[in-house]
């Protein structure tokens, strides 16, 4: 089959190998849309030395396997989890100690005429939900761990800083908690989308040192941190969602004298992410930047990459078989 | 009034201003006996650029001031608040915005002949509570913060690292919870002690990567939060209990991908550790190094300088006049 791969160059291949399923509680999924992700972009840049087939995000259809799934549109959780270690007994797939994950480590990708999950990770698609709005579900559920893991109260003062993908879905979840959510910014292009989203979009300089209940951290890059540190008050609260390329250094003395507290989040609930684009709560549609074929993932993936991209998307390949 | 003052260089002087009340809603103490802090070690280093009488490790009687604590025997908390700003008005007065710090910051300490504090500051020591264990109280409450900002489960698996005096002291108020808890000791002095109290010490080797469920760091160097990121498990818990002289670097990618919680935490509830000292339940006298008089204090401060040094304490000159 055709598929995209890295193996230090990132190019279309015609002779990658179709998923063969281990057991029956494995499906194959034709994907019908696909998002490119920052985790990808790092990838292909030497991030966790992946070689493979790329994609983990994605709304598809089951073509084979488990006949209870054929011909449903499904997403999918990304992580393939044991099912026996201490994680996967208390219900944490997600930090299953001997996990892999679609695209990203040990397991095939979606950029591909086909590719494989177990039943456990799909998540059915309700008919309300576009392809559009579906393939945002994985990012969309990342976000909603930031409110799995720490209790925003509606009296809250929260500030997102990183105004990219995942600070605008970030700031459209947590709008919804009635919290007074600001997004500091610095590009035209959000703040367009977020005066639409009626969240006020600041500049750095108009939020007080210390005064924040809540800080997130969604800018990816290493003075994310500080920045956040400067701006959460006293027993506050930094949500970090985004890795760094490199070890940033810490004032972690602030964060004992101020008694602050540092939570890392990353996937998410997809139940509450489709629930939330089914009752049309979150807006992702006006975040797509552009659809490339698979055809034309170099120029997809540099278009990704600009400066200020949003969601970029690929779809299948106009000759390959999409029923 | 003599005192020990640091201005660069530390000695005792013997025309220190004595404290003048501003208020009926304060009192003169006449400290009976004072610990000696890392925090002290730390500002005669330049932490702070501090710059006047130190100390705020005390037990003492009143002698001044409001006619409702005279003749007490008292211990103090450490921050002086203002009563007015958020925290003050959340009931937080720790974290004051406006506060000033008994012997650390903008208020003169208690290694001298008086000292003052506010009454709302003071706590009475039960008869049951010697001297040489009230001394204690300050940086056991500090201990008590932990289990004030984080759950601990008796299922937990509980390691602390860095075990110095406030380790040893952590470690004891951990094991209080009935989780499993550890200390990494590579000193004799410490696995002695810890073995009186049953509590397990361990080489960092015994300790599996990822396997623990809250990770205590009271190391105050900055390899802690480094080695404590090794051990702790996904989805678990560090607790940062020192400060660091440097900005350490620190693999928040990790924080972010196992989804780590970070807490910082420092000074505690001083009426717990009135009970859990009145109650018998922590050993805080073994862990006495040696008293030296005022008149000694450089020698004190080297004796507490020394690597492995637990708790120095001082005792007002002889010729001082203590009633």
């Amino acid at each position: 089959m055709r598929a995209v791969i890295f193996d230090g160059t990132l190019r279309v291949v015609s002779d990658a190998p179709e998923p063969v399923l281990q057991s029956d509680a494995e499906v194959v999924i034709q994907p019908r849309l696909m998002g490119i992700c920052n985790t990808d972009l790092e990838l292909t840049r030497g991030y966790k030395d992946f070689s493979g087939i790329l994609g983990h995000e994605f709304v598809g259809k089951v073509v084979a396997g488990d006949p209870a799934w054929i011909g449903r549109r499904v997403v999918g959780e990304i992580s393939l989890a044991c099912g026996e270690c201490d994680f996967c007994r208390r219900n944490v797939p997600s930090q299953c100690r001997n996990r892999t994950t679609l695209g990203i480590w040990q397991h095939p990708g979606v950029f591909a005429d086909y590719a494989s999950l177990p039943t456990a990770n799909l998540k059915a698609v309700d008919d309300r939900i576009s392809d559009r709005a579906a393939v945002f579900v994985e990012p969309l559920a990342a976000c909603l761990q930031i409110t799995e893991a720490v209790h925003i109260s509606p009296r809250d003062r929260v500030v997102v800083i990183g105004a990219g993908k995942m600070g605008l879905l970030a700031a459209q979840v947590l709008k919804l908690t009635g919290a007074d959510v600001r997004v500091i910014v610095r590009r035209e292009r959000p703040a367009r989308l977020l005066s639409g989203w009626r969240i006020p979009a600041v500049e750095r300089a108009a939020v007080a040192d210390k005064s924040i209940d809540i800080v997130v951290d969604c800018t990816g890059n290493e003075s994310g941190f500080a920045e956040a540190l400067q701006m959460v008050r006293a027993r506050g609260t930094i949500v970090l969602k985004s890795t760094y390329a490199h070890l940033p250094t810490a004032d972690l003395t602030r964060v004992v004298v101020d008694e602050i507290t540092v939570v890392g989040s990353r996937c998410g609930p997809f139940e509450a992410a489709l629930r939330l684009l089914a009752h049309g709560l979150i807006d992702v549609e006006s975040m797509i930047d552009a659809e490339y074929s698979l055809d034309e993932v170099l120029a997809a993936f540099d278009s990704a990459a600009q400066p200020g991209a949003l969601k970029v998307l690929l779809t299948p390949a106009s000759e390959w078989p999409v029923t």
